[in-house]
């Protein structure tokens, strides 16, 4: 399997009640996976999810921040009682929970004399974080050691998630192609796996059915860091599947 | 905070590359907390999302089927090469991975002539598992010690989640009520953390801003298991936001 390192993966946690009751759909980590992978080439390996609770928090921050390059964390930033990411995470890595100079004079300007105490409490954070500059509503996210945290809202995090770019180490650009065809996934399963053995240094094969209109069908999709493994094994798929008399079709 | 015990939480995994490359938006994790919330009293109390890879599966079943009194799994129990959940869960647990005759007799009748090796795939679990039936598919999810596992493709999931009750006994029901205001977070947030304060114990309350229609808002959600509690704390709320001279809305 193409797989990189312990210290080239990331991690994502998202922290909040509202995605665990099912009240809210998470639309973070759709959104975080593709972008991290397609601007920066980096890759998550694992995403958590959980509640507005310090000690799970903290458990779950120190736990992934040891094994991943980055943690992003989304939700719990804001102005309310239930909004305690910094806190926690001031307390995870021993930092004094205070505010920062420069968050207070940004979101000083942006409230002017509607500057109270929530909204003062946006700019408490782990001592000698990095801020992530919000465009959209001002209190920004920030980096304390290799951990970046990002606002839960999702067209706040869309709006500022450009700003996180120079803080992160590219990693290796992921190449990847899809192949759709008209079977089932036990029509094809024993030859892609032969193909999957072929290619098992370098290239990571998935099958996935889809049912789309009343049709039945299955994405095989390919991704590597190694264009030439990409075109090749995708050639023999291609090749495969034509062999079986099986129909290909568009994305 | 009204919270569970460990023992009463449970847990989500969610096995798959396509989620975590960001090809494929999840899906199950709103459907199962909202389901097994309103279903069986059941609360999510954390989620993980994993790639197909054995020792990563392993790690994570062992971590939650510990710390939570059920797990329940989605994806991996397919026909092709990169569904291993069934295998992996074996290993974990150290039980033969093996065909349930029960499984392989019900695989047999759906598919007839046109049973083939990778569809028998799908009849290999750990041995000693409880079948959990699908009705639309026939191949059976299947339980072992404290975890349920599931199918990844959502419309499959949902036709047979209603065959996991006989194996999940009922948690408490939880309760839950809104307010949703025209205002923003932080003018009604010390209001919310008195009335939090007020209710420690018994409720928890989430603070969640909202953008609709060009108008943005608050909407304020209690969850509790004690039905009292729950009209009583929604009634605070209500008659603060009045005296603060918000707008009420519809949700």
């Amino acid at each position: 399997m193409a797989r990189n390192s312990k210290k080239k993966t990331c991690a994502i946690l998202i922290i909040g009640n509202e995605i665990l009751s099912g009240r809210t759909k998470d639309q973070n980590v759709s959104f975080l996976t593709s972008w991290l992978n397609t601007n920066s080439g980096i890759k998550i390996q694992e995403v958590r999810i959980v509640p507005d609770i310090e000690k799970e928090i903290i458990k779950s921050v120190l736990d992934l921040s040891k094994n991943f390059k980055y943690v992003f964390t989304t939700g719990g930033i804001g102005p309310t009682h239930d909004d305690i990411t910094s806190k926690s995470i001031s307390k995870a890595f021993n930092k004094k929970y205070t505010y920062s100079p420069e968050a207070l004079k940004i979101l000083k300007k942006y409230y002017g004399n509607e500057f109270n105490d929530a909204r003062k409490k946006m700019a408490k954070m782990p001592k000698g974080s990095k801020l992530v500059y919000n465009p959209s509503s001002a209190a920004p996210g920030f980096m304390v050691k290799n951990v970046i945290c990002l606002p839960g809202v999702p067209l706040i995090l869309k709006s500022m998630i450009h700003n996180i770019k120079k803080f992160i180490e590219p990693g290796s650009i992921i190449y990847s192609a899809s192949v759709n065809c008209q079977t089932v996934e036990s029509k094809i399963a024993s030859e892609l796996e032969k193909i999957q053995k072929k290619y098992k240094k370098s290239v990571e094969i998935g099958s996935y059915p889809f049912f789309r209109q009343g049709k039945i069908g299955v994405s095989v999709v390919i991704r590597t860091i190694n264009k030439k493994s990409l075109q090749s094994c995708h050639k023999d798929i291609i090749k495969t599947i034509k062999n079986k008399k099986i129909k290909i079709v568009k994305g």
